[in-house]
């Protein structure tokens, strides 16, 4: 349905446009993770990166049931018990939000104003979804498959559950899980109590939290989720679809910050900065960091990738003099990916992977 | 010590500023409670507010101590597993921080950008300092508490470790707490790794987190943050300090919301508003409901609170009919203390308690 439109900011800020209230109550909600979480390997709950469109749903895990139906052979109702006694598979994941770096994009799109932190790695225990699709039997005429979450709530001047969908052959991809557990425990509500999909490799707004429905449909879903996560040049142009993670590395800003400006104050001597790094499109290849603001680059150790789908630990020791810095770090993935130096702006602020930039103070 | 003046934004916005890219940033880091959460008696971690002044430290739990010493016959130094050795004791803490309601204000004073969702419940496991400190043997001239953290920046120029101070009769009460776990899991970094001082009552600041020292001290503590959390009209005024917990009520925004402006959409029809309340100073006595924007107001339904020192749940049957609604909610405690429906305002933007308001469409 439709609902009368509002009176809501533009689509883009203007140039010396401050926060809106509307950002402000998104970024009081969601959160990014803090960027000394780089420390952990796993991040814990509650420093992981969250989007949440509407609410977080109230749910009951004895009752829950994710339905398998659409053009199968077999509907299936598979309870939260059910999805335990199927064979498990546990998975350190790197999850990243399609609008990170949002809020540092000339013109910046207004929506959730992510600066960079929109991002962890979780251990995820779920069920493989492929075999379940194979159990119901997907009729040949099915294109794709359709996730539908519990989340409620109008966006574009749409009221919508929450959904979106995978082509067969992402769907069937033997990393895609339904999740139940996280780091270990049971999911909490914010992270899609009690079942949500995982799809390893892509940005979060795939992975729908609050599992209800899984439906093999006959034409590509063209939903509201769909259009929304496009680049786009500008608002009429059809754009192309938001899919696999660009490579990014972020590095634990060194030494300690202001309270209100952030910036940092290092001590002189060496100075390990260390880091994560990771690409949806193929393994990390490669850390660069430079130490003057771009002009230069030197290589970072990379330590191995604990699995295809998580970030790999990076760290470069630097020779920290007296002095001011700005410190950048960039990735790049044995698909031929590099993260660029300066913004690549799109209208809805999506898959932007430009550079961290830290600024230091040595002393 | 300080460090050179940087340049900072004012202690007040302007009356039409956005907020600005640092208070974005802290918002970034730092989370309130999505209010949809107020459904549970005790805030699942992740969802519980947070605010870290600097840095999250990577602590390590096997090798950490608290040191207790100044002026005291016997120091101490207990590790971890000394304190989970004594007597332990769990107990349902809500917790709120001091500038909760802050970006409400006008003049918006500057700095970490909280709407009214800087709350939670959670479920702390410790044991108590008073027993502690008595076997520390506190000296006759000991008239204050310090407490020292791991966090450590730079805020209003001078360079600090988190410091907070209580009076003996405070840090004496029975209910304060040396905690090690939380929701009966061991503290994760972001809550103060691996022990924290909890405070019940008090505003969060001064549940000192990843406790390094407890210090019996001959003078009262005139510390940064003692300085900072202080009720002021302007920056000269001395103020007076920001201690236990104002009263307030928060309700769940009911029906379901657009993404960006958070309106919220109600179907017509009984409508159950449902909520928590809670204060520092008394056990809560009432909530009351407006649903015309503060002109009239109606008792809601008050339910136990758990403890003394956690949030008690409330509930309204609204008639929702069609229309434009604003909604309020409102406690009083016994202690005889009432929430303002207007703003009190104040320089540093602490312990405001206006009373929240939800715009609603009934359709």
């Amino acid at each position: 349905m439709r609902v009368n439109p509002q009176e809501l900011p533009e689509g883009l800020a203007d140039p010396d446009e401050g926060i809106s209230v509307e950002e402000l109550q998104l970024a009081a909600r969601n959160h990014g993770m803090p960027l000394e979480a780089l420390a952990y390997d796993i991040t814990p709950v509650g420093m992981h990166y969250l989007l949440t469109h509407w609410d977080v749903p109230e749910t009951d895990a004895e009752t829950w049931t994710v339905g398998v139906d659409g053009l199968v052979d077999r509907s299936l109702s598979l309870s939260v018990d059910d999805l335990r006694a199927r064979p498990a598979v546990t998975m350190a994941v790197t999850m990243e939000c399609a609008g990170n770096g949002r809020a540092r994009l000339s013109p910046r799109p207004i929506s959730q104003p992510w600066i960079q932190e929109a991002v962890g790695t979780a251990e995820w225990t779920g069920t493989p979804l492929a075999p379940i699709l194979s159990e119901a039997g997907l009729r040949s005429d099915a294109v794709e498959i359709l996730f539908t979450g519990a989340d409620h709530g109008i966006q574009g001047e749409v009221e919508q559950d929450y959904q979106r969908s995978l082509s067969i052959e992402e769907a069937m991809r033997e990393e895609v899980l339904l999740a139940y557990a996280i780091n270990g425990q049971p999911l909490p509500p914010q992270h899609g109590s009690p079942v949500r999909l995982i799809v390893p490799g892509w940005y979060g707004m795939t992975s729908v939290k609050w599992l209800r429905t899984i439906e093999a449909v006959p034409e590509p879903f063209e939903g509201f989720q769909m259009d929304a996560y496009r680049i786009r040049d500008h608002a009429d142009d059809p754009g192309v679809p938001v899919t696999y993670l660009r490579p990014r590395a972020l590095m634990i800003p060194p030494g300690f910050p202001e309270f209100l400006s952030r910036r940092r104050h290092v001590d002189a001597g060496p100075t390990e900065i260390r880091g994560r790094a990771w690409s949806g499109a193929g393994p990390v290849a490669g850390v660069e960091v430079s130490i003057d603001g771009g002009a230069s680059w030197s290589d970072a150790d990379l330590g191995p990738q604990p699995s295809r789908w998580a970030w790999a630990p990076w760290s470069f020791l630097w020779q920290a003099a007296a002095g001011k810095y700005e410190l950048l770090c960039r990735a790049t993935d044995r698909a031929g990916n590099v993260q660029p130096v300066d913004q690549e702006w799109n209208f809805h602020g999506l898959q932007n992977n430009m550079t961290q930039r830290v600024p230091v103070l040595v002393r």
